[in-house]
């Protein structure tokens, strides 16, 4: 990355703007999550699919414990990429947030609902001084009023609605890849393995072991996670 | 954007004055609403228009979601250019706001009552440390005593009333072209298409898709987002 | 402006002295009231009067919501230059504090104590680390036992008594026309005259339209603004 | 003035020291009292005299609001150099526990212990980060047990009694002037004369208008401004 | 180490991204921890295995009581390596954690509930200002639903489970030597010797009394610490 | 003074030690002592003396309200050198203890718990940020289970208990006349002729009249100023 | 003492890691320590041994003042070196935890815990901003158990268990005296001669008179200080 010394100048503080309005901190946080491996979601005709990419070092580490996919409430899931450890921050503040919902209305809590509590989070820690934006980018996908939906939310605390997305590492490159071969009426069974061909063309060492992947389909409403088997025998 | 060493003294911590009483971190929030597409507002005979050109970067993703304009209570509505984070920040405000006067004074809020505290939440931000100002321009828009009222605030607090006006990319070309054709009795109707062809002169590649719009009208002061066929079937 | 590497040494930070025992800050804020338009104050025989110029720098902008003159109470107003939004901030205390007055001793407050109380808050913001000071100067004129009185007051909290004053943008030169022109026994509608005409004098393209007007007179004690057809008849 | 490059290094910040023990902060604060016109103080056989040079600028100023000279009690003044917005904070700060002490104790308040809450009034602004120094001296003179008394206080939070002082521009000549002509059994009107010509001496242009005057004498132990006509009768 | 003057623009705040989107505090703790002596986790057929190298520069030293393996519960300890007293502190946390949930629930905490806890809190010190992330990484092992669990933190807040794992300095040549001679189904007994083994081929001046360890197994679920006797007999 | 740059870097934070284990700001603050004029403490066979040199630099001023030595309890007393609004803000600090002393348990303080007390409060200015060290030293004299006392204490918040000492401009000639003189069995009137004799060999234009002297005996535990008429007979 | 530009970007901020992951504020504190004159503890047979050089610069000055040996409770003591302001800091503290011990358990507190409350205290200041670490070493000394113990504690909040350690000026050479004479079946009266040999052999200076020494035996668990003829008997 090729800067000048002008960037420099307006890249150290947190909150402010440079002379063309740009907030660097932001910006590198965007950075942090390209250098996370890849996650993404897509929105089938019945359903939800989250995937993810774990890339596992060492033989001897279990990978199940890599924590890339989060279960928000029952309907509702989330995969993230960059830093882990902010995810599990907001993604707790995320769970609260759900079951408060339950308590206080006695019905599940929206998608979309979740996705702005989400991005509020996150543009706080982009206007005060004293705190680093969130190094993490967040899709989440649930069922709302019966409908799939997929939401993209970045260190801004922007988001936007998606067919089909991906966020880390290549996610431009795996965008493209779905771009070409993503259609409105697929079923979920085929939306995992789209996803994972997407993720795959980028990332020749992935294996269904390594990608994590949830589902949440309409007629349940009820987020389950792909064991590795059932990973491989949807993708081959 | 040229600078001189001088300039770089003074626009690097949020509430100081330059010598020549400039506050600059505002002058930059100012170049971040530039950096966001346009928004339009438009004051007709009969109600007022807001207008939002979204860009939508990939055919994947639901261009509804992306926010730019916002309804604040049944009778006065919103368009912002720039940061969409920091809007909704202030667009929440707004709203609890409205409520709350309705609850207290069983009464509609009135419009210019919502533009003046809006002004005030951003004025505190440029004159406390550790904060920066917000990177937003807000339109605001609603029927006050039965009259259509349009005012355009800024990321310094400002605010200004207007028969129509424009913010973010491009908007002092906007504006040149309501000089030229805005005409005081125009209808809600005609005003939807003025606000279409001034923004499409300078954004070719403009739909009735990617451009948003909101009506309050002063019949039923009831704030309504028209539909892209709506929209397509009025700029046609 | 012209400025060497030791002045620049001092002016960065809020709430320092230089070597020379001078507040940069508050002199940069000075800087900004001066890049206002031109505000004035009058004292006649008979009442005070308030004059703003109000530079409009689109015809599709509505100038009556372009703030510059301010009612605090029934019989005091006020007229700022510089940054309208800290004028603002500013005046709503005053109003309250006028609000309690009344509620208080049920007696309407006076001119001077609302001078105090506002030349009080100024100086807190130049004292404080963290903040920055006000970037506007309020004239305020009103009758107290039956007497006008004006008072300007700017960013460090200072305040001096006048017969005829201005600040802003060409502050001098108008202040000049009135040692010039100023007489003691001016009656009230000579005194708008008398204040467009410094006024005029060095800004060619005021008008009427562009020329707020308020007046309070020692015998209702009621402000007043005049309209454009009102002042266009005293001034021609 | 003349400084070098290691004096810098000290004196950005407020409340540390420089390697030979000094303070520049509130060294700088009283080169801000210099920048003021000056004040004096004389105690006479039968009371205290207080006197401030207000220079007006500008012939439509009101020169009688021109603050320099303040009553805290019945029978204690002050005057003030240097930044008069300060001053009026630290006057309020007495006047408030001058009445409080007539509560508490149905006694008159004593002069040094007014001197005193005035000195740590300011020296906690010499040792805290976040604020800076007064920018102002005080002369305080008042009778106690029957007896006149005159203090000098400055910005570091020091006070010294004395029978003849001058703060503010040329006081240094002003109190030569003191030591060669004061007489430890001046009556006060003699003491008017004898502060009006140690004033005039550095500053040609003094009239009695631009010398405000107050006494407490011994036998009422009342503050009393002087007309601008008494002060001409006992000066000629 | 080798470093170019754009990295140390950006190590210096603790909360900030660097513009390639990394935490340089966050990996100079991890500097920290490498300069500590290794700790090492082994999960056997039947328990857990901590050791830890305890590296004694004096022969006055009472080795005993140089801290590095910890007990959180009676089913659960922990290993460090770096600042140890980060460590106490952290574990400090966990002990009165584990405490709490034996009294609401009246059940053992969970082993990955203690991890969870324990990057909570390692988190929350990367991502605010005025304070440095922990200096220290830990290995916590316990027995859960009768199954033995090793998971290893790093001064990020993030956890991996691992099978067998080291922390400190040559934790990579210790990693790859358990990556060899690792199985599955060893029992606790022969992990301390494989422990003691990988620890010793980077180290040569371990022995049995500078090697601390703790076993948890899964038949009594008791945390028990091993003598240098014991440790010996298993090692040769 | 001649420093190099890297002392530079390491005086201007209050609360750092410099690579050698130095804090500066605190040596400064021993400098601003320096700049004092001397006070002195001696230790006599029934009694205690302090003294302190003040040099009046003008002969209307007030020598006796130069404050320099300060009663704190009946039987204790201090004298400063260095700032003395520093030292009045911690005799109030001490004369309150002694209240509560008495107050709470119906004795007298002791002279040590007072330094003790003292030093505390110094300290506490030593380590924390935003604040600097108190820029004087004390030197406490008191009767304590009968016996005389005389401690220094320093910026630092350290003290020492002396049988005759001086801090303050010329302190180390000062003591070494009292190493050259000073005998254990001195009464208290021959001890302020000692420290009067010891002050004046570096001090040539002391006088009695410059000289405040005050005396706590041990027959009657009384603190008691000496007139300059008391002091002369002593030394002459 | 050398060091190059790098180290000095690191070691200004209190709590930021270098990027070789040291801690630069708590290593300079150590040299904070290094310049104190030595104090030493030895575990002998049947109780421990505290001892302290204190150079008593002018004879004037009484020596048993100088603090550098602390009771904390009865069977407990403490040696310190370094800044003696803030070991008195912190034995405050820790006198209060045996009091609270004794008030809440009915039993003397332990010589351990009371070394980990200390320790916890000095961490706190290596990991906050706004404060510097401790600049001061303590050995704690007691008996526990019916067994005596001695601790070295340091400014980051280390400890170690020692048989025979030393602190401050000289003390790798005093240990190194330790290594080669100290025998485990030592008794306390001949710990004293050995403590005061080895702290003799690098001061050459040391007098029996200027070595204090504290002792607490196993047999009545009560701290006592040894006087100067004591000590001067056991070491001759």
């Amino acid at each position: 990355m090729i800067q000048d010394s002008q960037q420099q100048a307006y890249d150290r503080a947190i909150t402010i703007f440079s002379p063309d309005g740009r907030l660097y901190q932001v910006e590198y946080a965007r950075e942090a999550v390209k250098r996370g491996t890849a996650s993404v979601g897509v929105r089938a005709s019945d359903g939800v699919v989250l995937g993810a990419y774990k890339r596992v070092p060492n033989e001897l580490m279990e990978a199940e414990n890599v924590e890339k996919i989060f279960q928000i409430d029952e309907h509702i899931g989330a995969a993230s990429a960059g830093h882990v450890t902010d995810a599990r921050k907001l993604i707790d503040i995320l769970r609260r947030e759900a079951q408060v919902n339950r308590a206080s209305y006695q019905e599940p809590i929206g998608t979309e609902t979740v996705v702005r509590r989400l991005c509020d989070e996150m543009q706080k820690y982009t206007q005060q001084g004293g705190v680093r934006p969130f190094g993490v980018s967040v899709i989440v996908g649930g069922i709302e009023n019966g409908e799939p939906r997929v939401f993209e939310t970045d260190p801004s605390g922007s988001f936007y609605e998606w067919r089909a997305t991906a966020i880390g590492e290549n996610s431009a490159e795996i965008r493209e890849n779905f771009e070409a071969n993503y259609e409105e009426d697929i079923p979920t069974d085929e939306a995992v393995a789209l996803a994972y061909e997407a993720v795959e063309e980028s990332n020749d060492d992935i294996t269904p072991e390594s990608f994590e992947v949830a589902v949440v389909e309409t007629d349940d409403e009820c987020f389950t996670e792909l064991s590795a088997d059932e990973v491989r025998e949807l993708v081959e």
